[in-house]
């Protein structure tokens, strides 16, 4: 574990499990900082949105908070005014049991919708999740946050600033494949790094638009999503606002959110394969981020994926539907860097068995140039089979 | 046959196999009229057209038109120069068998993309396709625009009107689970009408926004869609702009293409249950097709459809994804009759197994009120179950 989840100076974590799965699986984490820090968020674009989300978000709007609590196994969504209550009063047991102002704890749930989150069981293990806070806990966290994951999603940064070394550490959790009761995405960000909430948000919102934005599994977003960043300050080394050292903080979350949202793409139920739909050529890069997200999501694309399929007139055709003016008889696409389009027109078979063969492993990028300006734009995506099906189409228990 | 591909006074049908599809099935369709007759057509959207979609535009911007020709098997799409030659050659030829102008002939081709139309193969079948045009030949051109549809489509109305009875014999093809080669949707109206070209057109946009453009499987469009209308005028009934036989013509071709895009959607490879998405209680009809559309084409809803699972809780999240501000405290969801969520609650066990009874038929209405206005909409849609993996993710042979 210690080199998956190395120390954040100023953060302990702890996770346990406090029977909200029925598989006994770890299922409550806890990250505390110590003191109120700088934080920021996103949240879901869904019109609905769970109890945790609208509490989070309140909290959040001072800029600063100390603890984020995350249950895993229920998502407390579309449970009405018990649902809320059920929120507020495990969040508050965390805060009784350390000692802080509830409104310094960040809730966050994820699991079955329209189930009451059993707050009672949270009460109960409200001390001993405090108890077993560490250091080194960051592990036990992230197994908490599991809900149909094969692995914990963690990634790393060292950053040399001008005031010191510091620190990112992220910990996500989210199945390509989305899980019927389980679609949320959360990830946290923890470093040392001293950044103003203001600062932190902008960077945030910046480094979201570079990852998670531009990753797809199946189009949907849950009623849960959160990509939480806490910034203790404890390094000593502070970034300013326009400096050099704000770039490279932004930069460097960029990459933690980039490879957390990769690790959740590729962690599918039943995907094999993962793409980098790379679009150039466009007007505007809003214009490429369109075509990269149509061909992304398109189910005919992401079936000729599962097939191993270079199967390019469904690329053309998806990009086709962007609402992009382009002119098809100049685009070309390749995979990798065998080029099976030029000028509209398909190179032939041996283009394509070349292409498939680098289809068959596990990453690849799909390259579709419209020839027509310097915008471009890129959009992860994978794979959709049979176990996409089996997962979603079985009836819940 | 008779009943269901009636006579349509001022037409002749023909069908034949013409070599262009290797399984020595029917490829080659051809409906005539006795002269040039008002037609109008909706073309695919997508950036990406193939040759005869381009040509049949061109061709129809006079507002008439003597001779629809279809091939299946090959779409001409993405050929370049060479496939434009031969839906140009292609249809000279026809119309050089029918001793008619060729800039009255509207070609339209569906199938593989990506590989050049044989023209050859329809410049020697042309006289014979020519010798077997007959009035009750409309069953063997339905044969021939099959591509993976498992049966023929078809739709008839009747109608009185002011100047006499006319008809409108609808044929169409497309799969509800689009097969990778053959995404294409056709649909052709016939109808002795006196229809003038504006009038025509315009009921052919309101009507194709009631049917086609209200109905999903995969989200996908293709590089060759089109519908077309055309009308001999034979039965001599007058249908004036602004008159009552106006509204009443353009009801019967709404009904027509509605009646077609849902047995479209019910001959899906593996879809077993279609369903209406009816969306109520928006403050607009356009927000409550916004968020009937989403509801639609989420492919969560989609393999809970396939799962016969009455999973509200997705149903509500797509609802949510829809760009459409509402209140979810106030929303209802039923199947048919069965009211399964009131004021954004599950309303339990019971009321979920009683829609999952409904949600085990072939056809169901998934109704989701959010209690705001009057607006209104509906959109159709199908599960997605294993086959559509098994035929997308093939490989081209």
């Amino acid at each position: 574990m210690a080199e998956r989840f190395p120390e954040v100076p100023g953060f302990r974590f702890a996770g346990l499990a406090a029977g909200i799965k029925k598989t006994g699986l770890p299922d409550l984490g806890l990250a505390v900082a110590e003191r109120p820090i700088p934080c920021a968020a996103v949240f879901t674009t869904n019109m609905v949105q769970a109890a945790p989300v609208k509490v989070a978000r309140e909290r959040l709007s001072s800029g600063y908070a100390q603890a984020a609590l995350v249950n895993s196994g229920n998502a407390n969504a579309c449970t009405g005014a018990p649902g809320m209550a059920a929120t507020l009063s495990s969040s508050a047991a965390i805060a009784a049991a350390l000692g802080i102002d509830v409104a310094l704890v960040l809730p966050s749930s994820t699991g079955v919708i329209g189930q009451l989150l059993p707050a009672e069981k949270i009460v109960a293990a409200a001390p001993a999740l405090v108890d077993k806070l560490a250091v080194h806990g960051a592990g036990d966290f992230a197994q908490a946050i599991m809900t149909t994951d094969k692995s914990q999603k963690t990634a790393y940064r060292k950053l040399a600033l001008a005031g010191g070394e510091v620190v990112l550490l992220g910990v996500a959790k989210g199945a390509g494949m989305i899980h019927p009761r389980m679609a949320t995405t959360l990830a946290f960000v923890f470093t040392d790094a001293k950044v103003a909430p203001a600062l932190l948000r902008g960077a945030l919102g910046q480094a979201t638009e570079r990852s998670f934005n531009v990753a797809t599994v199946d189009g949907e977003t849950s009623t849960n999503d959160m990509v939480l960043v806490m910034a203790s300050g404890v390094s000593g080394a502070h970034v300013n606002e326009g400096s050099r050292e704000a770039a490279q903080f932004e930069q460097a979350l960029a990459e933690v959110l980039r490879e957390l949202a990769e690790q959740i793409v590729a962690d599918g139920e039943g995907a094999n394969h993962v793409a980098e739909v790379q679009v150039s050529g466009t007007d505007s890069d809003a214009a490429a981020r369109s075509i990269a997200q149509r061909v992304a999501t398109s189910l005919l694309v992401k079936t000729a994926m599962h097939g191993k399929d270079a199967n390019w007139g469904r690329i053309l055709s998806a990009a086709g539907m962007a609402g992009v003016a382009f002119d098809p008889d100049v685009v070309s696409i390749a995979i990798d860097e065998v080029t099976i389009v030029r000028g509209g027109l398909g190179l032939g078979a041996s283009a394509e068995a070349e292409a498939q063969k680098i289809m068959a492993g596990p990453r690849y990028s799909i390259r579709v140039s419209v020839g027509q300006g310097e915008g471009k734009a890129s959009y992860l995506t994978c794979d959709i089979g049979h176990s996409y099906i089996d997962v979603n189409a079985g009836y819940r228990s």
